[in-house]
C-alpha cells in the first residue's frame, strides 16, 4: 500500500462552489484534483494499492481508495464533482464518523494530524516531501509510506512543528506542484517494485 | 532547450466546443491540458526553458513556449480556453504560417510530422516515449530533446511507421498517462542538470 495526503489550504468545506471555477471561488481545488489523477491513475487503469485523502482547510478528509473507487474519471471538474457530493454527503452530518459518498470516496470530520493517525493505525509510516531534503532517487522508504504534501502554498510554522521528526524528501532540485511530485513518487516506486 | 509533442487523435479543431465538457465533447482535450501543466509549471514559476506542442487530431499543432507565454493558468479548463482561442484565430486561415492567437501560444495547420521537422530545424532531436523500451534511468540523452507522445489512445501503425528510428524511453515498467511520463522526464532532466 501507498498513500498519499494533500492540504488544501483554502480549499472548499461546503458543496456551494461552482465547477466552473476550480481555481478562484473553488480555493484552488484544481490542485488536489490533479493530485488525485496523479497519485490513483495509470494509462486506461487505476492503482488499486493507493489511496489519497484531501485535507480541506485541515478540517474536513476526503479520502479515495483505489481499491474501491468507481466511477472516477481523470479530469479535475468530475474529480470535483465527487468531491462537491462528499462535501453533500456531510452537511448534516457532525459525528466524528467516515460517511461514504460514493462508492471509494469516504469524507470525515478529520484534520491533517487526525488523517495521518488513522493511516498510521494502519501501519503506514508519513513521509513529509519537502524542498532542499533528502534526494528520493537514493533514499530508503518505508514499507508502506504516505506521503504528506501541500497545495500551492506552504505548510504553516505550526503545521511544520506537528511534522515534526518525520522522514523529508524531495524529488528533483527545483520546487514542483504536488502533483508532479506524487507522479514521479508512483514511479519511482514502480521501479522498486513497490 | 527541451520540448513535448503530444498528439491528440480526438482533439477539436474548430472551436466549438464547451469548456464544461472536455474529456467528451472536446475529444479527451483534458488530457492535452495535463500535459501543458506538466510541461511548463512549477511551483509559482514556468518553465522558460521548455515548449509544449499539442498536435490536434494530426492536422492543427498549437505551440505554447514557456518563455514566452503570458496568462497561462495551471488548470485544464483555463488552458483549454487558450486552445479555443488558438482555433479560433485560425479558422478562418487557410495558409502554413503560424499565428499568434494570444502571447506565447501559436497555432499553424501542422501535423506530427511537420511539427517534429520544425523543432528537428532548431536542433532538437525527437526521442519517443514508448512502454517496455530502455529505462529512463540510465538512458543517455541528447542535449536538446522532444519527447513525442501520444494521449490516451496508442500511436497507429502508420504513424509509428513515420516515427521509425527515433531514439525509444520508457519512465517506468507500467503504463502512465502522458503527463506523468512528462512530469517524471522534466524533473530527471532537473536532476541530470539538463
Amino acid at each position: 500500500m501507498r498513500a498519499f495526503i494533500v492540504l488544501g489550504h483554502k480549499a472548499p468545506t461546503s458543496p456551494e462552489f461552482t465547477l466552473n471555477d476550480l481555481p478562484g471561488a473553488a480555493g484552488r481545488l484544481d490542485v488536489l484534483c490533479r493530485c488525485v489523477n496523479a497519485s490513483l491513475f495509470l494509462s486506461h487503469d487505476l492503482r488499486r494499492d493507493v489511496e489519497v485523502h484531501l485535507v480541506l482547510r485541515d478540517q474536513l478528509t476526503v479520502r479515495i481508495s483505489g481499491t474501491h473507487v468507481k466511477r472516477l474519471n481523470p479530469d479535475e471538474r468530475s474529480t470535483a464533482a465527487l468531491v462537491k457530493k462528499a462535501l453533500r454527503r456531510i452537511a448534516s452530518h457532525d459525528g466524528p464518523d467516515e460517511l461514504e459518498s460514493t462508492p471509494g470516496v469516504w469524507i470525515a470530520r478529520r484534520t491533517l494530524a487526525e488523517a495521518l493517525a488513522s493511516l498510521q493505525r494502519r501501519g503506514a509510516t508519513p513521509v513529509l516531501l519537502s524542498e532542499g531534503s533528502e534526494p528520493l532517487a537514493g533514499a530508503t522508504l518505508p514499507p508502506w509510506p504516505a506521503f504528506v504534501l501541500s497545495d500551492h502554498l506552504d505548510f504553516e510554522p505550526g503545521k511544520l512543528a506537528q511534522l515534526e521528526g518525520l522522514q523529508r524528501l524531495s524529488v528533483g532540485p527545483r520546487v514542483y506542484p504536488a502533483s508532479h511530485c506524487i507522479a514521479a513518487l508512483n514511479i519511482e516506486l514502480d521501479r522498486r517494485g513497490g
